[in-house]
């Protein structure tokens, strides 16, 4: 693998960001990693464990001389670091992001960036519940999807390079219109995520079921969801006020269908209930052919006989 | 470890039968086990991979002989296999069940069994998304818990006894009443099971987000929605269609909540949203310290740098 960008800004030093730097030095695809955040304990945990080849204290000390500029802020942080990168950026550095919404983001950021500068959103479709400086590593993106939206007018070489860029890092690239990734996004990760959040919040408030109880029984289903409702509460509080058409619209269908489902159970509605259930059955067979999760009892979480992960290594 | 039963019947042969059989024999714990299931297609597959020692037609057969009878069907079925198995019972044996919903199997089993015979309703709290007589594997159990409901009046020894064997199995046991049981896996497990389903199926109709979109893009939430909703129909039609109070009850909490989140997405009311999101990321860390799930990155799916479950080997 070779060099692709010179001199890499990190502006924010997350999950996501810290696992970009573990991948690009894996791959060998940046001559030089800056990196910077707003938290002076996020920056000296960064120097401390060598995150980055240089860490600085501004964004616009960061995206000074940079070729890419990666913004991995939340999303309702992009404009203001937009506005202070500005005026450093040179032309034909490209400032790419990695918001969870599109639409939003390139309102945000557009307005601000200079001529001749490339912005090209991104958005990588992987992350786990941890987040901080220390929570990154090399292998996130490995077969993970990243989502590019440029305007159609974007400059083909420089969307090029950053999906170089990212294929390096081990994810698979693909293009497409912000709105349509808003709402796919709403289906697949932000509305699942409130429902998630929404299920444990219940729990919590439940007093006849107490928090041990809770916990110690959450083997069967609620495991997953308290998962999903550890991500970092900043990044989704941002992802729902920026998304926000998308998210109610499949909100509302949502409860469409679980008013349906729960009149079911009322009326004792067997057939409905096991229709309903088969149905979505095929779907999960779907994400396993595609390869976006092992079909590994419990996720091999309790050591099965076979081991796809294993038998792979 | 030693021998508990002498001979124990499991009926209905899917994926909680089949691991109680590999973790009964990994420990030595019955003499002989009989299994048996409707569908002569599952018998078969049993019988060719060896999963019991005898495979028998009809429950009866099996059932004749056992100190101990584990009614491993759906829980809609229960009322029918003790009507059946009832005239065989000898006095001293011990049935036991596996089904989701305690209150309701108590109704239907209760009332068949004669004078002299012990009812330990049980259920374990461990699964996957898989099921047949193909699905199961020792380890299943390990560290899971399993929760028995016996009515105050149940005989001390068989509930001990019983206790023995799940334990043998590698569970931890608890007791409690069956009403109480009803209500936490409710909020546990039944109602994110419909959620979760809810979500799938709303996915799965949205016409402008293509079947190969939302199973491509699914790495961030929705999978582990996929993955429980991809849970055996049958079972799941019964569990709520006899946890129905419970059920509907925590649903409409559930939907109290969903409708002030999302009035807050509606309103712009960030600083609601991020009070939820942090309240609820406190309920994961306490599930990880009760040792029901790994904190890896992505549970160990992508080969993060250190993990928990290999250090722990």
């Amino acid at each position: 693998m070779s060099v692709i960008y010179d001199r890499v800004a990190l502006i924010g030093l997350g999950l996501i960001a810290g696992s970009m730097a573990h991948a690009m030095r894996r791959a060998g695809l940046a001559r030089e990693i800056v990196g910077t955040a707003r938290s002076p304990e996020t920056r000296r945990i960064a120097a401390e464990i060598g995150l980055c080849d240089r860490i600085v204290e501004t964004a616009a000390e960061a995206a000074h001389g940079a070729d890419l500029v990666v913004l991995c802020v939340p999303v309702g942080a992009m404009a203001e670091v937009a506005a202070e990168i500005a005026p450093v950026l040179e032309p034909g550095a490209t400032v790419t992001d990695v918001g969870s919404v599109k639409r939003d983001v390139i309102a945000q950021v557009g307005p601000h960036l200079p001529e001749g500068v490339h912005f090209v959103p991104g958005h990588p479709l992987a992350g786990t519940e941890h987040s901080g400086p220390r929570s990154g590593f090399a292998e996130l993106f490995d077969n993970r999807y990243v989502l590019l939206t440029p305007d159609p007018d974007t400059d083909r070489g420089a969307v090029d390079r950053l999906r170089r860029l990212w294929e390096g890092c081990g994810a698979n690239v693909e293009e497409m219109d912000a709105d349509h990734h808003d709402l796919v996004l709403a289906v697949t990760s932000h509305t699942p995520h409130l429902i998630a959040y929404t299920m444990v919040g219940v729990a919590d408030d439940l007093r006849r079921v107490t928090d041990s109880e809770v916990i110690k029984y959450s083997a069967a289903g609620f495991r997953d969801f308290t998962r999903i409702a550890a991500s970092d509460p900043t990044m989704w509080r941002d992802v729902f006020l920026t998304n926000k058409d998308a998210t109610l619209e499949i909100l509302g269908r949502f409860t469409e269908e679980l008013f349906a489902l729960q009149r079911a159970i009322r009326r004792g509605d067997g057939e409905h209930l096991h229709a309903y259930f088969t149905r979505t059955r095929a779907i999960r067979r779907g994400i396993i052919e595609a390869g976006q999760d092992t079909d590994a009892p419990d996720f091999g979480r309790t050591k099965p006989p076979r081991r796809r992960e294993d038998a792979a290594e």
